[in-house]
């Protein structure tokens, strides 16, 4: 038995609760347990200089916490003047994940801008971040959708996050904050909707992992995210999404490098 | 008739949801209409390095947006790498507004943080503010006096705020964004319980106004406030507060001065 | 009698030096006591970007102290790598109150930068340099005048600016820095030639102050600045100043909202 | 046939020169085919504030480019005023991958500075830093055991690390420039010489990845890590490294958290 | 003849007012032609943390300009949140220099800052603050010597610079800005009162300079500043100096080096 | 006999290894004793805002040290989060004595930047980074003259520099970093190939130097100098260089006094 009463590939209360904001494109408040996340998605009619006249769209995400987000309060990154480099780390990885699943050559020269924040975090909150962001982005794609600027949604896939790790030798899917302290393995596994990793970030700063080790954690993470699509989808059940238009992956890697 | 329907005397629908945060030792969402600001209050058991030494207590508040609580998205300050001047100006009143109706001296060497992050906005996130702040910093200060390290709470008063504007030639109470907009006169008002003014900001770039036309707003804004002490009185109301034991007020001036 | 000798009701002796600056279109040393600000105004073809082809001209103003113009010394804001929130809140104060009196649709697309650096302090920095600013503002006005760029000068009035304060109860004129430091109501008022008001603020954080308090210190401020007048008056008494041509104040507000 | 004429499992010649800088404790150049990073190691004979204390030691790692590393000029980031995410991610990953094989209670309250300076670029920098910084680290920790301050060397085990990655659905080890900016996914694999996983990074921006294609390119890293191991143990042949005490794991995770 | 009236040969009238700014323990106002200089002395009673402990004294400078010291505006320092590298060039300049006449081992642990804030420029505002912040720190050592602290000034001798250039060939004294503009070689010059040089910074970055020209350079500085010492000896005649005691030079020059 | 055997005027031994990095468009590796610098230059079509438009090109410096040049470890100018002032002061020397020997006019509107970083310190690393430069620099320039786009080198001579100082008494060539450490006079030179003077940059700060000893340092200094010429030739030996087209000098001084 977890410290919450969970069996170990148990997943924690998933609510997704759309048009939360009301000024922005898409948005959504995403609470797995009592890590809580609103996400919201902003259509701007440009992209960042380094992709100008590509023709092509752009997706990119902020993430922050509020300072009383954490059971200590954690000073502002304004304040302090300059963003820490768990923010820009997760921020990468939130539009890195996002646009893997985008054609962004169909979407011509826009930008998506994701923004996460945290109002409250129990583990787990640039998974959830990951997963509540794909449903802001969707109803702000919906919108151009709508209005006809495009036929169809610019998607590839489905795409969601969770977290597994080891403790005490056993793999748990879905650490809360308690969990992921004591946890010797961390695995962040981001997923498409045909069951492909998308991104796969694995430490075992504590203690390496075993092959063994790591082929039971990425089964217990699929069941998690089969979870998490499905609160997608129901979260989404009003709007229209096919995903036959399969994308050829051809977005210039390099951009990602540079855009900070 | 205003543009949302009300008269000119008439607040927004006020509602404040307390323990909206589980780790914060006070909390509250408080709805302005559609502005809503999420107010955490944390106590900590020291004060600033300048108040190091004289036993009394200090109130200090930080204030931001979300980039999407605006029509239009904003760049987080983090990532700008610097606190804009609007901000300072609304965390520093906050934070004197505050301290205007706590006996710092016997509070002992603690410090109460208070964030103010506003998640929607519509008009009026610094009034709100100061009006939820109230609400979280009293719900923090409840912890310690049930613990026994308070005997009372060291409270003056009550403390609410609200602006009230001119637009042509018509005074408003609680404008909304639209309003604030056209407003050619702009005036944010603090005021105690018993009806004194802790803080007067009066801006007349587009028109200056009259010493008659100060009396109507002054006027216009103590009815609105003296709603919002109800709705603060609502929300506090399974807490015993009472002020008999009214300050000094020798709080030290200079400290709030350099204290940024 | 207070610390330097004068009537709760007398004015500092007030000194203005005008062409202070060569370089500068427009310059003065005020002096208020030992209070010293030199103010120099600088004219700009352009306007800043969020006020680009709107055709309209633009205040703006900078505020800052030498390191020792205080009793202890400062640290200065460029080593410390920011902008204190005290020299913004007053640098923005000093702009918004300068463009209140000025026909900003007059001006074409033209900047005009005050800069107020504060050589000697002795209380009322902020005031003084709102009286000292509009004389080199109206100087630097006075070469496009007479080059003929301008038919006449884009102003509707006088402006000027002092402070008042309650030590004990008793209303004050024009504080000085020590009875700025025990002052338990502090309010820097800001009016037009013609009595009205342009700002107002008024803090109490020490004790709240009553209706009636507040129309003592409003009457107060306004024998002061009368007399600040008939000093500005006299600097510029070689310039033809007329202000018939009343604005209709539609400066966009929203500018100055953004603008730090 | 790859653009170098390697096989698909061919590593580039490897390279390392100890004792490089003298004034470091350790330090070598390693340089993977073009790839060159001088690694140094400095000890210092304190931790950081939040492991003051404990009695534990800390490895800490910092990255960075010479501006012209790669093929067109990059801006310093000491001249950009901030550290990039890229370069935040990078350093972390470097600290925390050394810290996996390192018993952090047997050191004392000691750090051990990795500073890894890229002076030419050609793909693979992170990993080829973190196998430079192995060999610096044991050359510093030779210091402090050839003069009797430890007993034995406090390691687990020796550390490599390597990237693979998929371009037209053929999994490639050790990619170089040219082949990464092509791959459609990209892999960094931190292992331990016991064969055990210590940081996994797989990223499938441009198309996702199949566990079949998972299984590959660990399969593939491996192979090549092997002959890092070699390269590592004759640079270090004459220090006796032995790694019978394992370490039980149980550095506080926390603290790499908020490390930046 | 020169754009202003001089022969080669001749400085700009000097003009120092001392006790200028009232709080400071030693200030003056220091003209040279055109370029006025405000110099302030503040004495601390503790050292930088480098020095402590070490039982000696510590002179250090700050330089700035006001924005409209100029002929168009400059933008702020602490605007731009930075210093630029001129200004920390010529600040590190003038504390070398000063610290090269005083007896750090005979001024216990005290810092002196000097600050010196040039109100108008019009070439030589280094030369200028170093002659203006001599008085300046000399009338704040006055202080420590009337009071008893100190038996006799921490001082070797008087200390003063200017500035000397090619024009066309031309040897030229006490160059303006119009001047150093086109000056092909461009000297700063300190001495001490003994006429020994203390730095000596000459650059021929538009024409490389000859050792014959150098010589002619070096004695019509000579020249320039005798005239300088006149002006320092009449400004502080009150004060009683005497060189007497002369030091040994022992100052930590690796202090200066890493201060900045 | 001095502390590492040379003689009064010995020089430390030179190597320039050239074509140090592949991606440079000129690069080397200057060794001057311990004292070892990469050089790189970087070609760039377009010159600094502030000289567009002028037709002429433009050349620029930056200079670091890795964190384990020295003795003990400095922080990282990046991570500090801005360059101190020791190293604009000394970037800006580099290229100010570079651009003396190069005509601008002739580079059409192209900049070379040239990039130094230590990578091992002994004293010197300034000097050893002006002598370095050059290298690189006419490495580069041959790139231009090799493909036709330049007829000839925009060159007027040769360009190096070395320091020499005062211990004891006692004048010394090219001091190592000890040596300065205790040296009571220090003085940087550059010259040019035909024996002119570029910058001289001396400093007394522990004693001040008459003009006799100032004529030993010079007549030392042009020694040492001589020898670094003749390893730049070697250096450059297969390069066809020729400086009859001696340039006139008029290059804007304005811009380097701007450019940080």
């Amino acid at each position: 038995m977890r410290n919450d009463g969970r069996t170990h590939d148990q997943l924690r209360p998933v609510k997704i609760t759309r048009n939360y904001i009301k000024h922005a494109e898409g948005s959504c408040l995403i609470e797995v347990g009592d890590t809580k996340v609103i996400c919201t998605a902003t259509l701007e009619d440009r992209v960042p200089p380094f992709m100008r006249g590509g023709g092509k769209g752009w997706i990119t995400a902020e993430y922050a916490m509020l300072p009383r987000a954490t059971e200590s309060r954690n000073a502002r990154e304004s304040s302090k003047g300059k963003v820490a480099g768990r923010t820009m780390e997760i921020q990468r990885l939130i539009g890195r994940a996002l646009r893997s699943v985008v054609q962004l050559e169909a979407m011509g020269e826009r930008t998506i801008w994701l923004d996460c924040d945290v109002i409250q975090a129990d583990g787990g909150t640039r998974t959830a971040s990951i997963t509540g962001a794909y449903v802001a982005m969707v109803e702000a794609m919906s919108k151009l959708v709508e209005n006809g600027t495009w036929k169809q949604y610019p998607l590839n896939d489905f795409l969601a996050a969770t977290s597994v790790g080891i403790i005490d030798g056993e793999v748990l899917l879905d650490l809360n904050y308690k969990e992921d302290s004591t946890a010797t393995v961390d695995m962040n596994i981001v997923m498409t909707g045909e069951g492909k990793f998308v991104e796969l970030q694995g430490t075992g700063e504590e203690a390496p992992f075993s092959v063994e080790q790591l082929q039971e954690l990425l089964a217990l993470a699929k069941k998690g995210i089969d979870q998490l699509f499905a609160a997608q989808r129901e979260a989404l059940s009003e709007l229209t999404l096919s995903f036959e238009n399969k994308g050829e992956g051809d977005q210039e890697k390099e951009a990602e490098e540079n855009h900070v």
